[in-house]
């Protein structure tokens, strides 16, 4: 199979993004599976039902969030009515929405999708180490699931990376997301899980984590309120990791990282 | 001039991927000056006199350090003796070494490196964009020295990008260290400023951010004190960044991500 | 029933304090029972079997901890051995010991005691008020036991007092622990719970938090690796919070402080 | 001289404690001089010219703040305005305000007011230490002035009492603000210097530290955005600490908390 994971979108220069480069990409690497982390979509705080639904017209199959989930609180009861649209794993029983689903292919087969939070340098929730263990107790890849895709939102790489060998040999994918920054590390982990600490953000990468960088900066040097964070305006650059999977097994056999656009050295993946 | 950066080396797999490509790189790529952080060269934690001569003779100008400058005692006096070993800048005034220094080339040409701690989710110092603009009043980019470069060794990626712009104009380079993984996202900020979040660490990518990966899966899943932390012991990767530089100006031409050895994708520099 | 709480014994002076004044309060208080805060008892860090000995010895009945449970390696057997020692009970799963325990009065009236970990600005864990709310479903006030007390080892004010008011009504104490510095805000919550953010160290209050205080600023003022910390040497203040319920309901009739020794304005309870 | 400090008064209940029992206050300690942490004082959130002149009005002489120094906005103009007002000392430099100043008395005697924040879990800020030790070398204690008022606005209790420490023989009190509980550890430090790690907060105890307490129990079980917090509605307790000095010396003669009306058990200073 065929997946591609996009980091978070952070809003009009990342939807910009989405909208001139996935569908070309959905077409040329003939794409599977794809999912997007649409936490900071809607102006730069949290999603949208309108903003999901654009998503899946381009070619997403399931929107991904973390810690911006209820920035727009509609999300907290579209979330229970679009099965498409995850938040992390970890938070509270009763929470709206959930953390991990199944999804089936176009072509039948069955996809494993689930979000968590890390917690270091992050809001308290319950474990996702844990959290995840449930799910994969629950989805056997290469039995029940033909993939599995782990999407970690967390600050710490320590915590990340952690996930990425917890998970390895269970799962087909585990990217982290939240740093808005893509790492160059993707790699093979050695059970044949692919892995990439950070998908990076599709956003404008001439600001501060994609907000504007003028206010950014000032808030770090004068600690005043300031001007309200927004997000910038430069191109987007697409950033993401592309995974092909081993259909028996549910194993990546290859992981690159994919950037489009914008200021970042573009990174295309070769079939 | 031609500079390279390289991230947090992390023991033996870190020092053993300095000895087998640094003379190379300083060769073919005809290096004006190399700066090393070398946080964690020691077993992981600090750095000793022995481990600042080993990177001198293989071709480093300048060893910068962090959080972990102190995990070795002797590094407290060895510091006073070796101007050639940098602590971060904003520690508090008494602190033993500098954080900042102006070097000499092979050709004559002057070179400010200022090393900095980020503050976001970080041990409490003072402000580091103050720190970095009092050494850069100090020396001016294109005046009194030709090239000036920053590493801000910081956890959060909005700091570092901060930090960059907060720089953009004045100095050769801002790059980041303290995650351990290189990110994708080398660029020339508008102002002529090359930058990159985080270098990298040069060390085993099959690990938790450079140390035996069972050792730190176990604390995240189990929260007990464990069996102490100990660098991995695969085939170390080197990471850095590549900066070309205009030699009257001072700012950057180019930027580009140097990674070659071990677990990950091979980056090599093109003149 | 007439319950005492004393808050983390802190090195000698806490142990020095416990020996001499709890069983004179013991016998002047006709207690019923009595909960000690054990995690700095051992040197500052952490407990042993023989503390836990002597404190039963002088009439404690049960000993909580927190984040400092495990700094004595011997505790992570010993646990497992001692129904009477508990750490928080929102540690993972397969943690040694247990956090919460039902235990059986001389007279042969049912305590419940249960020892939880805050989270805001503390080790990432699972979440307390579950942790808690779980214990008392199976545990009725008033019904399978007679009282019923919530030691919240936390760090912030904010996360104790909703502890506070998350059990009002169905416990009759909840007391925090960790800041080793006494509250004076003991008050009945309109359910009938006993309620103090903070019960206070036992141990030399001339120092920081129990500490020598030389090597305590001496860290805050030249962030230095200084000497180590060890307790203060000073005679000990002993801190807790004495409690009277009501037999029937099991819920408090009324909460006074409780200081004695060492250099804090001393507080007595009266019958 | 007799100085009366008092703690973060939290929205309507606390301004009304302020009311009810400062000019009382006044007139039976026969109070040379009056600080209120104001912080909270405007709905929860910041304070505002108005709320400043209702507390000179009622007798006091100085105002101070900490993190939530400039939640109304209007306070960035006003503080400039008004050198009654202080803000933290350790905000960088070209922050709106000061941090410290000395005033005079009615009788003609200097009070020297320090307004510093400390760092432990809180933002990112300067050396309160080297912030507080510079205004203590502009201003000698029993020389330029005859008494001296630190306000440590901190998070954890061992870095107040590490200030307390620091000060010790140099200053008329040490008093902690910001946790919004008091402490029961008023005392004479051996340099002479009195000391209470929290005053305590003006405002309703039967509250989240001084906020509704249904939504912020709210918050820390459902992890959800909620309704927005405002301060409780109970009848708020004033919450503070009295302390006599040596008109020669500066240093304190004795210290004495305060607490009047509300939830809490009262306490009276006896002169
Ligand atoms: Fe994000
Ligand atoms: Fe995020
Ligand atoms: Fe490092
Ligand atoms: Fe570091
Ligand atoms: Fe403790
Ligand atoms: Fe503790
Ligand atoms: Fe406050
Ligand atoms: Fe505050």
């Amino acid at each position: 199979m065929r997946l591609l994971f996009l980091g978070d979108v952070v809003g009009r220069p990342g939807r910009d993004a989405i909208a001139a480069h996935l569908p070309g990409l959905k077409r040329d690497l003939k794409l599977d599976f794809v999912v997007i982390n649409g936490e900071n979509a809607a102006g730069g705080f949290g999603i949208t039902q309108k903003i999901c639904e654009e998503f899946y017209a381009l070619g997403a199959d399931v929107v991904t969030t973390g810690n911006h989930a209820w920035d727009q609180r509609e999300a907290l009861s579209y979330i229970t009515t679009d099965p498409r649209l995850l938040r992390p794993a970890n938070y509270p029983p009763g929470t709206p929405g959930k953390g991990a689903h199944v999804y089936q292919t176009q072509a039948g087969k069955k996809v494993l999708v689930v979000n968590v939070m890390g917690r270091l340098f992050m809001d308290p929730l319950d474990d996702p180490f844990q959290a995840v263990a449930r799910e994969l107790a629950r989805n056997v890849l290469g039995g029940g699931v033909q993939a599995a895709i782990i999407d970690v939102h967390a600050e710490a790489t320590s915590e990340k990376m952690a996930m990425g060998h917890f998970c390895d040999g269970r799962v087909s994918l585990v990217v982290g997301t939240h740093s808005h920054v893509p790492t160059a590390d993707a790699q093979l982990l050695p059970g044949g899980t692919a892995y990439q600490t950070d998908a990076g953000m599709c956003g404008d990468y001439d600001s501060v984590i994609g907000m504007k960088k003028e206010t950014a900066v000032a808030r770090f040097v004068r600690k005043l309120p300031g001007e309200r964070l927004e997000p910038g305006s430069g191109e987007g650059t697409l950033c993401g990791v592309f995974v092909e999977t081993d259909d028996r097994s549910g194993l990546a056999k290859s992981v690159q990282p994919v950037r489009m656009g914008g200021r970042l050295a573009p990174a295309l993946p070769v079939l």
